[in-house]
């Protein structure tokens, strides 16, 4: 399959790797890591073993990438407001396009400037961050669910499923899109938002009983604003336990990316993560008063975005 | 009057230098400023015009300074396990103790070790720093307001308040200490945790619309845990708004106390100012639900108190 990276991060640079060694002919929109991967190839370090990828396709601009058959998406949101421009010269007439970007509103981009048909959404659960230019390094986890934007189980989502997991993701398809996105956002709500406040790692905040109890309280915010939404089935209050379990033992000493953005001095994906969240909820008369603090207190100071 | 100053910070110094130069018989407690102050006396900076005392009778141990009238408490909260065996051996018969420490729980102390007819309570609404060892700047504002810990008006109170207008500080006895504690708590909660927390000032947070929100919907909490309080009279909403003209013309530029503490490894006052005034309007059935996590946030990473 032809595969089209936009948003060569640490995780679009991390499953367009693992695709590529797993046969596919994979193109990455590159700016940091473009010379470095020119020179001399994409590294990957990860406990369950690293690789070396010598032909790396990189280009600076899309307009050389050619059409594509599936655009991966993962570019930060907050530098949304150039992604339609860079995906649209990858588009054939069956291309599809699968965001695995943070947050709320990356498909409705999407879907508002192609049509809601061509669109996917999938939700990483991944501790990887950026090296040196040209590595990548894998921390832990590493699974994709995804979902037609529009809704409901199709053969294109069974499909790019089937292609994650022969690449080694461990990967599943769901009908109910929006759901798994509120899963998302029950741990990227208070992880991503107090470990940037607090410079405080996932695993410091929960061995102090103080902010354990407050990311409880907020995960159970996110459910209920989620639930608000008419998922298809509600998101249980044990899934926040078990966000809870699993982040102590996977992700105690990972930094979250906003953590990660906050200490570079990048913009915060502070849209995508919470005002459109705290939106979502309020449509529904759900108040998320702890989050929309935690929104508030991270809404300032930031660097302007270049 | 025989004076004795427990807690010689920016607080306690100044008022006291005030006291001392209306002719009053003033003793400090000191710690860090005694070599200083010994040294070269006492110098306050402040934009009314600033003086300075050649002598003043510091002490390094309170068994040393006789008893006095009155015992004026400025000591940092978070120190007050030490307080009653410093203010011990200042007491005659009839002295009275005038706190005038930040939060709640700093009369229930004295009262509990010594009774309550003996003690009363001020609220000093001041920006005032140390500068130097020996040098109080004094920023803005400075008046106090000051009730009997048991209630109603005394005679007593009328004295000392009588006594502070003639030494250059606007004073104003009270019948209800509760009621000035919880209008100070307006104030003290919302600002001094999130310039802690945030580092920034007071006029900065305002100047953002999203913290800016934040501070009122903070004082709004505190309005209503006040209110459930039982007070002579609710405080209004309007009470908050005064704040927040009052704090942008005044105090825009200062650092709440307990952003200096912050920044200077100190501990910070948590429990009188956010602790024990959770438990006060919780036990009234008042969640105070963004103070409760603004305590949180601050609740960790703090330096072992000394």
């Amino acid at each position: 399959m032809k595969i089209g990276v936009i948003g060569a991060g640490a995780v679009g640079l991390y499953y367009g790797s693992l695709l590529q060694r797993a046969g596919h002919d994979v193109r990455f929109l590159l700016r940091r890591d473009y010379d470095a991967i020119a020179g001399s190839g994409l590294t990957v370090t990860s406990p369950a073993g690293g690789f070396h990828l010598e032909q790396v396709q990189g280009f600076r601009n899309p307009r050389d990438m050619g059409t594509v058959d599936l655009v991966l998406v993962a570019l930060k949101a907050f530098a949304n407001r150039y992604l339609v421009e860079m995906v649209r010269p990858l588009l054939g007439e069956r291309t599809a396009l699968l965001t695995i970007q943070n947050g709320l509103g990356n498909e409705e981009l999407l879907a508002d400037a192609f049509g809601g048909d061509r669109v996917l959404g999938g939700v990483a659960m991944i501790g990887v961050t950026r090296g040196e230019p040209g590595v990548v390094n894998h921390m832990a986890l590493g699974s994709i669910r995804l979902g037609e934007f529009n809704g409901g189980r199709s053969g294109r989502s069974e499909q790019l499923a089937a292609m994650f997991t022969d690449a080694g993701v461990t990967c599943e398809a769901v009908a109910d899109l929006r759901k798994i996105r509120w899963e998302k956002l029950v741990w990227n709500i208070p992880f991503n938002g107090l470990c940037a406040l607090t410079s405080q790692t996932p695993g410091k905040l929960l061995a102090n009983p103080a902010t354990h109890r407050l990311v409880a309280e907020i995960m159970d915010e996110v459910i209920a604003g989620g639930n608000a939404q008419g998922l298809s089935e509600p998101i249980s209050r044990e899934y926040g336990d078990e966000m809870l379990t699993s982040t102590v033992r996977h992700t105690s000493d990972y930094r979250p990316s906003m953590m990660v953005d906050r200490l570079e001095g990048r913009p915060l994906e502070l849209e995508a993560i919470y005002r459109i969240p705290l939106d979502y909820a309020a449509r529904q008369g759900v108040p998320m008063v702890r989050v929309g603090m935690l929104h508030a207190l991270l809404d300032q100071g930031e660097p302007v975005q270049s």
